[in-house]
C-alpha cells in the first residue's frame, strides 16, 4: 500500500504561545530551538502574524520586523508562515487596499512565505485584495474559513466558501477552527466535500485547537478525509487552550495509510528546549490544563469568557458572568451568526456585557453599531433590523452594503506623513505600518526600541527560586516584608528580609 | 441510519485518582458526586480494586470493605466494577485457589458486579479459576487483554487469547492499555478481528490511559471497529497519566453513526464536584500535564520511571537512569517480553536497576529470579536459558511450567487462623482476606480502625491558602504566631501579625 504523506505546520513560534502564555514568549526563547524546527521537515513553521506584532511592540519592546528577519535567517529551509486578518491586517480596523498591498510586500520581502488569510466574518470581499497581494508578490496564499457552529452554517456554506477562495487564486485552502469547536464527523464531511468539488489536488490545510478534547480525532477525521497537512505544536507547548501535540499527531498515524516526514528525533530537541523555556512564563500561562466542553453548549471560547469575567469585575458585577454567557447566543444571532474570532469575539462579548449592565442595547459599543451597520462585512444570517436602526440612531451612520475598504480614502501617504513624523521612526515603510496598525503603541514603542528587547519571563533564578517554594523546601519570608511586632505591651512596625 | 450504542464506563472513582493521585482520594471526597454518578447512564461505574484497597488501609485508615458496601449502597442503579489481578487478587504474590475463591465471593456478596480479571503476563492459566469464581458467584466476567508492543505480540496473538478467555465463559473482552501504547491502527485491526473471529455480539470493553496524546483517536477506532464500552474519567479527573475525558469521548460521537445514553447535565454536576477536590490532592498529583510521547520509545510507562529514578537516588546514582532505560527493554527481552504493568513492570524495572548499578544479573531480586523460574506463570517469549540458571543458582529452587498456584498448598484455613489472631480483627472473613493480601499492613490497619477515615488531602482552609500564595497575594506570616526570639543571650517571646 502506498502511503500518503501528511504534512505537519508547526506552531510552537506563533499560536502555541499565543494561546498559551498571552502571547509573551520573547525571541530569545526560541532562536536555539530554529536549528532543530528548520531541520525537522515542517511542511511550514508559523512564527509571526496573530498577536505576535502587537505583543512585541506593546510587552517586549522588540520589532516584529527584525524578529521576521531573524526567524528568515534562522530558518533557511522552512517555508515561514503568518496569520494576516485579511483587510485588518494585524491590527483592529479596515485598512484601505494600498496599505494592505504594501503590508503583504513587505511581509514577503522581509521573509515570509505562506500567507493565512482569514476574515472573522467569512466575508469573501474581505479577503480578495488580500489574496491579491499574497499572490502578486510571490506569497503562498492559503485562503481560510473560520469554522463556527450555528443554525446557518452548513457543510454546503463552507464549500461555497472555498470555490469563492479558489476562484480568488488560493494556493491552498485552510480550515481554522480556533474554539475547538470542529468535530471528527464535520471535519471528515467538510473536507471530503471541498475535495469532490474541486478535485483531490486542491490543498488543504487544518488548523484546529485542543481546548475541548475533541480535535485529534478530528484531525484523524480530516487526514482520512483527505486533508493535506495538519497544525500541532510541540508537546511540551500544548494541549489546553493551545493545541494537539505534534508528537502524538505522528504517532497516531502510524500503521494507517499516511505518514509523515518528520524527523523525530528533532521532535526530542526542540520539545526539551520549549520545556526548558515555559517554566520562565508561568505567570502569564493558562489555568486550563485539562479540557473544557462546556464551549461546545456555549459556543463562547475561552479567551473570551475571561475578556467578559475581566469586563464585568471591573464594574463590580463578577457575579454576572452566566447572564452574560446566556446574552452572548442573543448577539450572536442578532448579528447574524458571525464567528467568534478577533475580533468578532471581543465585539459580541463586550456588547453582551453592556446589554446585561446597561439593558439589551440600551448602549452600543462603536464596534458592534459598526457590525450591525456592515462596517465590518456581511455575516452568513440577516441583521436584526431594530437593532440595525437603534445602531443608525447612536452613531449617525448609514448602513452599508459595499465592501467595508471600499468607504475608504487612500491613506498610505497619509500614513507615511504620520509616521515618518514620530520620534524614533527610523524612515522606513516598515515603521510606517507598525504606526499604522497600532498608532496608540507604535511611538512608545519607536522612542523605547533603542533600549534592546525586554524579555518578560521570569529568569533562571526565578524560576528555581518557583520550583524551591513548590517544592515545600523555601524559607518563609524571601523578599523584605514589614510586620506589626508586638513585645510585652510594646509593638514596633518591624521589616523582615532573609539574612 | 440507526445509531450504535456505545457504553461508557467512569474510571473516577478508581483508575482516575489511582493514576492522577497517587490513589490518595477519600470515600468521603467522592460520596457527594455519586447520586449523580449513579443517574448519568454509564455502563458501569469502577470505584475498587487496582491499588484502592491497600491505599485504603496503608494511607486512608479506611475499610476497603465498607467502601465497597457504601459504593453499593450510593450507587444502587450502577453496575460496580472491579479491577482484578487474576491469581493475585489485590496483593503482590499468587494465591492458592481457594483463596481467590473466597476473595471473589465476598467481593460479590458486598456488591461487586463486574470483575476486570487480568494477569500481567496474559498467562490464561492465572485467569481460568478467578474467572470461573466471577461466574459462579453470579458477577459479570470480563477477561482481559493487556496491550503491549513487543516483536512477538500481534494481532493474532491478541485474537487468540480472546478466545481463550471467551472459553472461559468470559462475559466481555477488556482490551487493557495501561501504558497509553494502543495506536488507532491496532486498537481497530485487534478488535475487528476478534469481532471477525468471535462473532459481533462478543462484547469488548477498551481501557486506555493518555498519556501519549492519541489514545483518544484509538477510542474512535475502536468504536468504528465494533468496541462496545469504551473507559473515560470525567474532565476534571482527566488527561496526563490519566484518561480520556468522557465529556470529550460523548462529543467526539456526535454524528457519527455511535451515540451514548450519558446525561450530560449529569456530567457537568460531577465535573464541578471533582473540581472542587482536586485542589486538595495536589501534593499527590501527577506533574505530568501535557503528554509524554517518549513511551513509544522506551516502551516504559510513566509511573515506572519515577520508581526506578527513586531507587537509583536513594543509591545515590540518580544521574544513571539513561542507562538503566535502556537496560530496561533487555531485561524485558531476557524474561520473555511480558507486557509492563504490575507486578511485571516493578519487577523487571528494579531488575534493570540492579544490572545497572552491580553488573548485569550479578544479582537477582527475588521477584526477578522468581519470573525467570516460571513462577508468575509464563510469556509470550522464550526466557534467557542463561539467566533462567543463574536464578536457579541463586534461588536454588527448580524451574516450574506448571500453572504457578498449582505449586501451592490449600491456604485458606490457615490465613483464617493467622487473620483472626491479630488484635482489631473484627471476626470477618473481609478481615482474613485483607491480612492475607497485606500481611505487612493490616495488623496496623486493625488496630488504627477505630480511629476512622484519615483524610490525606488538604482541608479547604489550606486550599484557600494554597491559591493565595500562588496568586502572590501571600503575605509570610498570615495570623499571629509567636515566636521565641534569642539575640545574644537575651531571649524574649515576640508576637507576629500582619501589620
Amino acid at each position: 500500500m502506498e502511503q500518503r504523506k501528511i504534512g505537519i505546520t508547526e506552531l510552537a513560534l506563533r499560536d502555541a504561545h499565543q494561546s498559551l502564555m498571552a502571547t509573551r514568549m520573547a525571541l530569545e526563547d526560541m532562536v536555539d530551538a530554529c536549528a532543530d524546527i528548520d531541520a525537522a521537515g515542517y511542511w511550514s513553521v508559523e512564527c509571526w502574524g496573530g498577536a505576535t506584532f502587537d505583543a512585541c511592540i506593546r510587552f517586549l519592546n522588540e520589532d516584529p520586523w527584525e524578529r521576521l528577519r531573524t526567524f528568515r535567517k534562522l530558518l533557511p529551509n522552512s517555508k515561514l508562515q503568518m496569520l494576516l486578518r485579511g483587510q485588518n491586517l494585524l491590527g483592529y480596523r479596515h485598512y484601505e487596499d494600498t496599505v494592505v498591498e504594501k503590508f503583504v510586500a513587505k511581509s514577503a520581502e522581509n521573509g515570509m512565505d505562506v500567507f493565512r488569510v482569514f476574515d472573522a466574518l467569512n466575508d469573501p470581499r474581505n479577503l480578495a485584495h488580500p489574496m491579491a497581494a499574497v499572490k502578486k508578490h510571490g506569497g503562498h496564499a492559503q485562503g481560510t474559513i473560520c469554522y463556527t457552529v450555528s443554525p446557518l452554517h452548513t457543510t454546503e456554506g463552507y464549500v461555497k466558501l472555498a470555490g469563492q477562495l479558489l476562484d480568488m487564486g488560493a494556493d491552498s485552502i485552510a480550515l481554522k477552527d480556533m474554539a475547538a469547536l470542529l468535530k471528527p464527523q464535520p471535519a471528515y464531511d467538510i473536507i471530503k466535500a471541498i475535495k469532490d468539488t474541486y478535485g483531490s489536488d486542491t490543498q488543504i490545510n487544518v488548523h484546529c485547537h485542543a481546548t475541548t478534547g475533541v480535535t485529534q480525532v478530528s484531525l484523524m477525521k480530516a487526514v482520512e478525509a483527505g486533508a493535506d497537512v495538519v497544525d500541532t505544536a510541540i508537546s511540551s507547548m500544548s494541549m489546553g487552550p493551545g493545541h494537539n501535540p505534534t508528537e502524538s499527531v505522528i504517532e497516531m498515524l502510524e500503521g494507517t495509510g499516511y505518514t509523515t516526514d518528520v524527523d523525530q528525533d528533532r521532535l526530542i530537541r526542540i520539545r526539551d528546549h520549549f520545556a526548558g523555556i515555559t517554566p520562565k512564563y508561568k505567570q502569564f500561562m493558562s489555568a486550563i490544563t485539562t479540557v473544557d466542553t462546556e464551549i461546545f453548549k456555549s459556543q463562547i471560547p475561552g479567551g473570551m469568557i475571561s475578556n467578559m469575567e475581566s469586563q464585568l469585575k471591573a464594574q463590580g458585577a463578577g457575579d454576572r458572568i452566566r447572564e452574560v454567557m446566556e446574552e452572548v447566543p442573543r448577539v450572536r444571532e442578532d448579528a447574524g451568526y458571525p464567528p467568534l474570532v478577533t475580533p468578532s469575539s471581543q465585539i459580541v462579548g463586550t456588547q453582551a456585557v453592556f446589554n446585561v449592565l446597561m439593558g439589551r442595547y440600551k448602549v452600543l459599543t462603536g464596534e458592534f453599531a459598526d457590525l450591525m451597520l456592515g462596517y465590518y462585512g456581511e455575516c452568513m444570517g440577516e441583521r436584526n433590523a431594530d437593532v440595525v436602526e437603534i445602531a443608525q440612531k447612536q452613531t449617525k451612520k448609514d448602513p452599508i452594503t459595499v465592501r467595508p475598504a471600499d468607504t475608504l480614502e487612500p491613506e498610505w501617504d497619509k500614513l507615511v506623513l504620520e509616521g515618518t513624523n514620530i520620534e524614533g521612526n527610523n524612515g522606513s515603510e516598515e515603521d510606517v505600518l507598525t504606526n499604522a496598525m497600532f498608532p496608540g503603541v507604535a511611538p512608545g514603542f519607536f522612542k523605547a526600541r533603542p533600549e534592546g528587547p525586554k524579555n518578560v519571563g521570569r529568569t533562571a533564578e526565578q524560576v528555581a527560586a518557583d520550583a524551591e517554594r513548590e517544592s515545600g523546601a523555601s524559607k518563609a519570608v524571601r523578599e523584605p516584608i514589614r510586620y506589626k511586632v508586638t513585645i510585652g505591651d510594646r509593638s514596633s512596625t518591624v521589616s523582615v528580609e532573609p539574612a
